[in-house]
């Protein structure tokens, strides 16, 4: 940006230790709550009420204008209505504020007038060296810095801790407070993004890659604007150590259209929304439950390194639960080492088995023998030592909803449990079995002991998968990937200038040929003796089609023609073909090219998706994507190792690996053809709409193109509808592949 | 049973007004849990704590033995070791007690001695007229009868309700109790089952069918037992619009493994178990906490007719994951007519929309005009009245987590709303976003209002979803199936008195043309010569099988040829499959068949699952049931739009109607036939193991089975591992389709 939104200036605009109010009153309930959140929060700085009008506000003596502040506050809060603000920015700029958190709506998500309106602000802050968050945001809070300048009421208490959060609706912040409150995870910065006008959500990212009192970042996603900066970050939070974890809605079609109206956000397709937060390394979570329990595991566990997990309980039924809970989540429950099965023959009651998971029976718990640790608390200790596993899960702390009536029993309890954690040489994750709050009592036995406890199976248990997962993606980071093939300034004059729309088959195949990827052989025939010719070299049957721009469905228009079997049937389809396309401007001639039989048809293509830009899409033919949609997607650039991956991810890879007594396909070659068809895309740059190749025909060692289709947009048209405005209406194919059309006719 | 199990019997059970604990010592933890229980729940009758060696318990004067009691107690808590049981049974019928509830281990789950025990002290009580609950169980827990002797300390409050509570893992009831006090979700009866050895879980399903006080049915099981009378019930239940909501865990593998090591039960397969409680209306849940909210709901709320649901909310993200969890559950977000429309314009602040999920943004919440009522109250009022929805959900219910400054101004905006739901022409569903707790304050704000509040909004949509499709399937309920078909009484004496194993083809045919599943025609030949006459009479191509008893695998035996398109061929043929079953002890001969080309393959057949028996399954051919498991099932008897559905609910029925221009298949003959299949496995009787069509053909209105293998057990079978033991190893085929050969060939 303009060097306001560095993380050196929202430091700064994050930590204020003063505050003026602008435009507080006793009866605006905005004002209020801003003001009670800031004592919510414990914020012991200046606080300056601003109003022309009231002399004081909440009791406290007001100034009319911040032109009559005397000393500049660290952050003005503008609570004046939309068309006020402009003058404020200007009040600001006179007194010497660095920082203004801006809460009217009516900018940029209101039509031309707000944008305008939004524009002309951001350009006076800009001009003013003013960083502006918002419009339309609710503020921020800053745990451990008591400020908490926010414009709804937040109940006490505010936990401080490792866990930040970025809203893109500032209006959850209460529910997500209160369940980061109910399960003992901590906040470090709370965000509302409003209109993103100056400081956006990568920004705010970007600082707290770089802030050391964030161990985890948590965002809830309407909409993920400047992409390419989004995919940077999130690669460098993960290169950090840092985990990101993001709801992001829009799943459904009528999720958009909410979307829509909230922000002004288009949010992409939510298949390569998938794709392309995994490809980075974040964690998508389905629920804001599941993503603060998630962001509270990986902010107190050490790292789990490993899907072997050993379990310990006191309840049969919850052993079957999280056994369920495992397999969906990909964890293993490996059987116990023979000196754990020894071990815990000794301390289980009797009618107990020793396998994993270990359920003590309600005996482990009830039973105290005298001077002597309960055998849950044995169990646990053997289970920790156990070389067959990779971390614990403990279902051993038991949750009273208030003080009991006598703690020491409980505490004694804790005590060892949290001395057998202390010395354990894998992870212990603490869970209870179902959702409850952790009551202030349990909070304060809890946290000097540094145990945390997740909340319930259900969310508990899909924390680990992603912790797991998480570190596995981190493990496996490679290189940054670059585009293969020669790299977009080699591209020939031919194709950077070529005419926009739907390109000829020959001008396709010869941009395919560019970077490698393989395809049917075929000639161009002019005439029907032409045809004949080429048909005889290329073996008979042969297929002929129509070639020539802007010829996108040739079946449709009957310009295609399989199956010919005889020098005869050649030409009386050449004859056809030609006929059928008469009406088209720019015949090119007919391609001849010969028939494949058997094996199996891919379907593969560069799709652009209005967030992320190209990505490759690869599927199996015929009811695999048209009626299962069984397609994977990556953002572009891939290379080899991510092409294998997405043919291994398809819920069809088993028909490729020779399910049903078919031939293997050689999935390598597959995969070098992907990469080389991306590098295509990749030499086509920014005027690309659609690149694929349908179908990319397969049998054993043979991979071939039979048939490609190349759509660009040109100069005039990128200019109207450019990447930055994706909202631009009929101007791009929506994300996912183009409609698809049957067979190989192309 | 014995009559001991019955309604009436488990009344006088669940309400006793004196209590000996048999055992009780002041070291027992288990004691002391049972006597806090007792004390938590209320407790107000005699209690007397029985030991042969202590005077006194918890301070209260011991007897030495049941026989001392005097008058006898309406039930006996035993605590004793599983070796004395037997002698404390007979000191109750001493005494004249008629209940026990046995909490030990060791019995029927620990081997053959455990059940040989089990079975002597079933025998004594039923002897005596005792009704016993366990062993191994954990006793239960009757709110409003204020008698709670269980086994695991349970947190006060207890908050008494109409949702009742069956446990097959009694320690789950603490965290299930914690979670149902945490959202104010009321219990009548909590009963944990231990071994069912005399009560089972369908005897108290039945008592609570008939229990004026329970309004919903919550069960967490982990086999189902008793299947007949438990899918019985269920139906009986739905009739009487009384839910039975379940988690039954056992989903993964893993999961049977522990299920199998807890209580002895053999968990059966999962798809069935989806099907089975679908079919007979039990609400599965995937969570305790989804069981728990949905029964909550359910308690508590107008019934939910229909999927039209209207949305208010102070927040855009939330309506954002409405949206998204709306279209996971089917749900549907209509356009609010356009007198609502005008009237929200009126209430809402600027920049916002009046559409559904409609945002009142903060502002609406913030925003208290002087003496009018708040534009969240007003919207939610407004929105009721749409007559475009058929129930609200509201997310305008704050949740301060403790008791506000001056709650006046919380309670006055609920009370505002709470007229306006009373009032509603439409049901209205409160939930909060997040799953937080309801406070004792709140509890107590709520309660005499009757708002119910769902706990967040992933808990609360399941909930929501699962009530409105409850209310489908009970608007649809249809009456009770019977097997169609001439019927068991009329099976043939061949048919009854088969040879156990795998059926010649022939007598495969056979069987299925007693029922009319129309097969594919076929002669036997019995040599070369015959073999070319039926060829003839087919007309070419034909296919040649052998026909024996326990040819079940043909193909792999190569005594099937395909595609014989010439009398030679045809001879050639005879020959090669009489030489390749040569030692084979009893082929019939060899039959003939034209070969069927194009249209669609499924596969249909019965299979026989552990915990339902007979089950009618379909799919698809090929990648379908074999890469996909793409199958339909339901337990029999079934009709024809059972067979309807079940093709509808194939994710390949595209295919089916025609996608990728293929021809449509005729549903209605296929349905006709698959009926007609179930019929001939109802012919065949509990001998049965599988009947199976692979393939079974269609091409538009043509519907042929093109093989036939049907499986049965003898009589010697049947009396080893019969129905009652379905834990007999290598029995029976586990459910689920048997291995599936490839193609056509049988």
């Amino acid at each position: 940006m303009t060097g306001l939104a560095t993380p050196e200036r929202l430091r700064e605009l994050f930590h204020p230790a003063s505050v003026a109010l602008v435009g507080a009153s006793d009866t605006s309930g905005w004002g209020r709550n801003v003001y009670e959140s800031l004592r919510t929060g414990g914020f012991e700085g200046r606080f300056v009420p601003v109003h022309p009008g009231h002399p004081t506000v909440f009791g406290i003596p007001t100034v009319p204008s911040l032109r009559d502040l005397g000393e500049p506050v660290d952050l003005a809060f503008v609570l004046v209505p939309t068309l006020s603000v402009e003058a404020v920015v200007e009040d600001a700029a006179a007194a010497g504020i660095r920082n203004l958190v801006v809460l009217a709506a009516g900018f940029g998500e209101q039509g031309d007038d707000g944008r305008r309106l939004q524009r002309r602000v951001v350009e006076r802050a800009t001009g003013h060296g003013i960083t502006l968050l918002g419009p339309n945001g609710l503020g921020f809070i800053n745990a451990p810095a008591r400020a908490a300048p926010y414009g709804l009421s937040i109940s006490p208490p505010l936990i401080a801790g490792p866990v930040s959060l970025v809203l893109q609706s500032g209006a959850l912040a209460s529910a997500m407070l209160a369940f980061a409150r109910g399960h003992a995870i901590g906040i470090n910065l709370l965000v509302s993004m409003g209109n993103e006008a100056m400081v956006t959500t990568a920004d705010v990212i970007e600082y707290l890659i770089g802030d050391p009192a964030t161990r985890v970042i948590a965002l809830f996603l309407e909409e993920i604007r400047e992409s390419a900066h989004f995919v940077a970050l999130a690669r460098r939070a993960l290169e950090a150590g840092k985990p990101v974890v993001a709801v992001k809605v829009g799943r459904s079609v009528a999720g958009r259209r909410a979307a829509l109206a909230h922000t002004g956000a288009v949010a992409g397709d939510d298949a390569v929304v998938d794709a392309a937060l995994r490809q980075v390394g974040v964690i998508r979570a389905r629920s804001l439950e599941e993503l603060l329990v998630t962001a509270g595991l990986l902010a107190t566990a050490p790292p789990l390194r490993g899907r072997r997990m050993g379990v310990v309980s006191a309840s049969g039924g919850a052993c079957d639960i999280i056994a369920d809970r495992a397999q969906e989540e990909g964890l293993e429950l490996p059987d116990f080492a023979p000196a754990t099965v020894e071990e815990l023959a000794e301390v289980l009651p009797p009618f107990t088995r020793a396998q994993n998971p270990v359920d003590v029976t309600g005996f482990g718990l009830a039973h105290a023998p005298a001077g002597r640790t309960r055998p849950v608390v044995r169990t646990l200790d053997a289970v920790t030592r156990d070389p067959n596993l990779d971390f614990v899960l403990n279902l051993g702390v038991l949750l009273p909803p208030l003080r009991p009536p006598d703690p020491s029993v409980l505490e004694q309890g804790i005590d060892q449990q949290a001395e057998i954690i202390a010395r354990s040489p894998v992870p212990v994750v603490a869970v209870s079995t179902t959702c409850g709050d952790v009551t202030e009592y349990m909070r304060g036995v809890l946290a000097p002991r540094r145990l945390h406890l997740l909340a319930g199976l259900e969310f508990g248990l899909a924390a680990v998968g992603h912790a797991v997962r998480w570190e596995e993606w981190r493990g496996s980071l490679r290189p940054e990937r670059r585009p293969e093939g020669p790299g977009r300034a080699t591209a020939p004059a031919w194709v950077s200038g070529h005419p926009a729309g739907a390109w000829s088959e020959t001008d396709g195949r010869r941009l395919l040929s560019l970077t490698g990827v393989p395809m049917v052989p075929a000639e161009l025939a002019r005439s029907a003796e032409e045809a004949e010719l080429a048909a005889a070299r290329a073996g008979l049957p042969v297929a002929l089609k129509v070639s020539g721009p802007g010829l996108a469905h040739k079946s449709e228009l009957g310009a295609v023609a399989l199956d010919l079997d005889s020098p005869a049937a050649v030409r009386e389809a050449y004859a056809r073909l030609r006929q059928a396309a008469a009406g088209e401007p720019a015949v090119e001639g007919v391609l001849v090219a010969p028939m494949r039989t058997g094996g199996q048809e891919l379907l593969a293509g560069v799709t652009v998706d209005a967030t992320f830009g190209p990505v490759l899409a690869v599927g199996l033919g015929g009811i695999w994507t048209e009626v299962l949609r069984d397609v994977a997607l990556r953002v572009l650039p891939v290379d080899r190792t991510d092409a294998l991956e997405m043919l291994g991810e398809l819920r069809g890879a088993a028909v490729l690996r020779g399910a049903r007594k078919r031939e293997p396909a050689d999935l390598e070659r597959i995969a070098d053809a992907l990469v080389r068809l991306a590098g295509a895309a990749d030499l086509v740059g920014p005027s690309l709409r659609a690149l694929e190749v349908n179908p990319l025909w397969c049998r054993g060692d043979e991979v071939e193109g039979l048939d490609v289709l190349v759509v660009t947009e040109g100069e005039a048209d990128l200019a109207q509808g450019g990447v930055g405005d994706p909202g631009a209406p009929g101007r791009r194919p929506r994300g996912g592949i183009p409609p698809s059309r049957s067979g190989r006719e192309g």
